[in-house]
């Protein structure tokens, strides 16, 4: 139904890209991104695309706008050489988190970025772990949704769960740590902030669940600065936590992130490749790879096979 | 820069737009709906209505999918008579539970419904509570999402607040939960709910935070069978709660609900007029209007001002 | 060039889905709908679609609206499931008489449909006997357009044809009429019907051609109440008829029709299977089945041939 | 609501716009078109059109596909210089019988008119007696259709109606010529073609109804070669009827159609001006002026009252 | 991919098409253009186009507008046949030459034609060396852009290039001569027009550039009356030009062009035969066939080659 | 017929916006970007614009690609907060030299900008001196396409004109001086460049036209790195030319160029200040502020006003 295979991948993250053409056994497309003087990029597809089932690879990550529109323009180069179907794979969406009008007068940008994919050609979208569910219904295009939690869970559970209680940083991440909790079959605690002045960011006022004498374990979607995991980290650990790992699944990472983690109360940090680390290292990082994952996702897909097993 | 404010309303929450109409001091305006033998229905609007700013009101009630079709149809009916501008006021929006796909091969039903809106016509839509506040991102049409929490919580604080905890149904109600203990000034505790086979329903396994000798008030944006929420009361009953109170904003209290719900734990039911009661009473219910709030949005969206103070 | 074949059917006419995946030795696709206690629909794809030829089945069959949106959803899901290529198979229309603007500022509901058909996701329509042919053009998508009148006047040309007349019930029936009358080498005559008050509907008020001694065969496109229908025998047995049967193609047959047309002077009624009689049973009726033609169809649009032979 | 009104002629029927602008009492927009060596066509909108409410006048007449492509060029032209809103003002609509798809494979024309109106940037159309009234389904956009029953019919109804009965040339016609017979009282008949062979045009064979020994008057809504409408009034005199009047709305009149009716047996040609006659005279014919109606059209639509009155 | 490859042609340039059909060992579509006395056309398609990657030949050529409308209808007409893919092959595309706003409140009308062929359903568009290279960014589908440069360039090789210098008509032609001086190593003239009133025509004043004692190619897109490139090839004899001769793509060549051309200082023409001559003749020209060029492009397309070559 | 104008300004050239406000008597709107760690934007609309005439103002400067998408987001935002009509004023537009496929498989990347302001929301764009006038027909919204040469040539006007030249710097910018050669009586030549190798960049090769013994000013769109003008500066000096100033539109002056220019064989740089210089400081520019212009332009574009007599 659909031509050859072909894989592309922007300048995000190669690596990821590469790994999973060596899985896939194909090679990764032969393009080309050209840089000008005044910013401005020239996408070059440097082989032949006409009817092929064209993915292209890109994930968010610094410089997060120049990748965006370099996604946009390699879209708009493979559709007007006549690529049969193109699926964009995006293991970390842009502006996931600006999923809301929580103020009035703003954007929902990440409803924009559905947009301009649809916009510049995409046929559909492969991502991971959207910060809503909701998400997905951003776009009139089809969007495959895989999840990190098999990947991260599979890993927690190879240590020992005695004593462990899942704890969801904010009231609003409560429903994701509840699907963690029943996989892993552990309890769960939840961080209730408060904001106190009007214009005051929220702050931790108590927990709600039992961590005294506990291992917790800090689910969320991403990790940015740090900032809040460790604020959370270091309240749990006042409540009498006994040791704190935090899994996530896509490690942002930005600023002085990683030296603010490594010295931080938090013994360990469960995360996926789905940002290129780019040299930020620490002995607590323990890095699981969405690779096989995403080579059989689009294994399947090409082959008009059901992805759904892959949910487990 | 818009022609005269017309308010039209379908057949499925009359007695609202009538009232909005009397708050407004405007006429509703003259329309009808003929259902024909076969079901199928011709809606004829009786007046002018060129250029006019026109709001078309519709509730998703029984019979609901009549509700949505006859809806679209009054939409394309203005449209094709040159209707100026045409906003849909939908108070409780359908299938607004249906926001995400977490079955294989599932419709994100409430996204098509905001797709059909557009495709009958219309320019904008005024709704109320959905179920998650990222399904504003499912319109490509400015949406006014208005929120009945100033309306529940104004009335919740005229009792005595002391003991009261505020209790979330499941993890994924933590969030909205959240925003009226901030409001409140109440703690809050959530019941968690686990999955036991796996076809099963989950079921309340335990309560997180601290219920036993406190006063309950649930939390929830709309009941309809009462079947969760009673099963939330009974459990937390167990768990030590002196009182349930619940509180949500649709009353969808579908079949027997309203019997059930006379004949429950608990006290006292506070809800919104959003969806019609139809004869449905009980002397446990406080049904607060929406009335005024929609009546002073359409205003100022005629007027051209900003509504962001409705929010407070 | 398409996937393969799958044929999935809406709750609507199952019976004729099911007849024609026998001819065409297909299994009926496994797909689901759960009717929530709020009216809601969940429809599930139980089967793999990606790529493949999807023919989704659904008539205008009462709950009618229940149906269209059913049908909706049912496509949105299929679309979202990657499907490859998508037709609504929809024997009788929904919404097919609302085809004209004939009253101020009333909707094309037709065409509404069709918009909303588009809307979901559908790539095409198969459809039959459109009350207006015209209606072929409210899409923007290919329409393949049944016809049943090699069906019905096979049928009618077994019986001794000596002595015959086709009549239209009113002079918009003459052209679909004149259809008949061409095939048969039969002479046909209108009823001539006339409003006399201003709100009034039209009467009869003559016949146009000759029906005195003869034996008459009313056709027309459906028959739902069944009123019109007898109105005209009356009339024709009147001025002098012999006899009376009635042809036509959709048996809509809303409420008490059954038992009117049983009752009637009426002696025959054939008609299609295009709609479930669900029960009403007369022995004056004689069904017709679609299935081979559909089942024919079908076979021809996935396998790329030309279907006009359908037609003779 | 919207800005000055401003008129437009395309080159097709510049004295019937320049009649309109007189009633309405504004100039006409100054525009010009240019044609190139190469048939090439500039349109210069030759004032300032920001914000204004423009009506673009263009009928179907010779050079038939030059005036479409004249007027899809105007609208582009006047979108892109920021009209305000952009109303086709087409008396007689191109390609108006091509609606239905009566053979295979064949574009159903008027549709694709409409499409390319609205891709050309038309807000809405105004027209009048479209071949079929389904035709108002085929825009996504507002259609006013105006009627010509009540100008002609008034003039009909000067002469003597006694004895009178009024004609469709076929059955397709016949719910046309009912609207005429219900207006004016008279009795109606209708000429029953059928075809002999596969390829043969449909020849009259019988006439339904009474016209021996009466004055027939042939109702239709447009001539074009005037062989079909001869032909029917030679088979109406040949079952005796006294005389022959022909009544229609658009005088196509192609090629030798004036002469050809001239020294036909048909006594009397009543028509519209909604097509310029560009010289063709005789003295059988009897123009109508639409000016009147489109001038009190196009000043209610400006203004934003209801046309529905301009049909009684 | 796609299924059989089928040419289809207008009647534009019938000849050509043929042609290619004769090159690619293909038959020439069965179609049929039927035209009413009216003007109107009715295309039929007269074999099956099921799933099939059809091509649509059709040049502009006189009557210009008709040949565009006839495009355009059969491009519906396939689309509503339910064919594959529908590519548009456009030799010399329509108002090539009306590519900017360079008058207030006029059409860029190349753009409204892109966007027509889309609103019919093309899917692709395969032209030739349109007016400028910024012209194919007016489609949002997939064109393939030939070139005549290389075909008119080795004609003009084989000639002896000693002493020559190609000459652009004026500024606005610099860029495309320049490609010709590149690939032919000749240098280059520009002819240097000023605009002396405000709305008179610009005219020669001087040449840039060295052409006295020289054999001068002028070279263009296009040429339509020839009056502009004969009032060129003069004032270069003025100049002080051995000898002139003109090289084209698209031979327009309007009205009394081939007269005039023939009778200029002119003593060679050379171009392609993108236009159909229809009898135009001269001794002075040399007509080099598209029709290899087309077929290599039409056959690598259907296959999924890359094209790229073509252009060496 | 359209609400408040109000202006609002991205983060890319505010004192311009500033500039435009102070003249047009009007508040700059008060808006707000944050960036977040993770490099996300988030615009904050701070005032009501319901109904209001917005103009958003933003330039392509750098960070290229965030002020990109900041204008999008800006666009989104102001659409979903119901602003009445929204103009993206952007006065150098980005990736307008991107408008040809002069590769194989690339993007027509000022296209695709054209689709992504459409797709945000923008409902028309104002612009200045694209490359090509030809973009303008990439948008299907109204463009308002404002020209330097008034400006620039004025500026040069005040300067002694004997003697003097102005040069393309290839042949590809001839016809952009010719408007300034037509405007200010002077002659012009061009700068031949070709290509030696394959991948080689064109290197001047001669001048045609006379520059021996004049003052050159060479005229562009645009400066990026400035080492093209350099070039041609030297060549035009190796060729005899006596000085060289340089005039063009757009100062994007990359990297170094500032020293570049500085140090340069051209004695004089004319240029407008569509571009922050942001501190790029150098005695031999002089800049020329597009300020009133825009002011003028906003102001009759919002009264509904032609601008055409702004081109003089």
């Amino acid at each position: 139904m659909h031509g050859p295979l072909k894989i592309f991948a922007g300048r995000s993250h190669k690596k990821l890209a590469e790994r999973i053409c060596h899985i896939l056994d194909v090679h990764l497309g032969d393009s080309e991104v050209v840089k000008f003087s005044n910013e401005n990029l020239m996408v070059k597809i440097n082989e032949n695309v006409r009817g092929c089932d064209v993915y292209v690879f890109q994930t968010s990550a610094p410089p997060v706008h120049e990748g965006i529109i370099e996604l946009l323009i390699t879209i708009d180069a493979l559709k007007h050489a006549s690529a049969g179907r193109i699926t964009a794979v995006v293991p970390y969406f842009p502006y996931v988190r600006s999923d809301k009008k929580d103020k009035p007068r703003i954007s929902i940008t990440a409803r924009l970025m559905a947009d301009l994919l649809e916009t510049a050609g995409a046929d559909r979208v492969v991502t991971m772990d959207l910060h809503s569910p909701q998400i997905a219904g951003f776009f009139r295009i089809p969007v495959d949704h895989l999840q990190a939690v098999p990947i991260i869970a599979d890993h927690l559970q190879q240590a020992d769960l005695t004593n462990r209680v899942l704890v969801a940083g904010d009231a609003g991440e409560a429903k994701e740590v509840g699907r963690y909790a029943n996989r892993l079959h552990l309890p769960m605690a939840i961080i209730d902030k408060r904001r106190y002045g009007d214009d005051e960011k929220p702050k931790p006022a108590h927990v709600i669940g039992d961590v005294d004498g506990k291992h917790c374990i800090i689910v969320d979607d991403e990790v940015s600065t740090g900032r809040t995991l460790i604020e959370a980290a270091n309240f749990l650990k006042e409540k009498g936590a006994l040791s704190i790992t935090a899994a996530f699944t896509h490690p942002v990472l930005a600023g002085e992130a990683v030296a603010r983690l490594q010295k931080s109360v938090i013994e360990q940090f469960v995360f996926c490749d789905t940002i290129p680390l780019q040299g930020k290292q620490s002995e607590k990082f323990r890095v699981l790879s969405v690779s096989e994952l995403f080579a059989k996702a689009i294994r399947r897909i090409h082959d008009g096979d059901s992805i759904s097993q892959l949910f487990r």
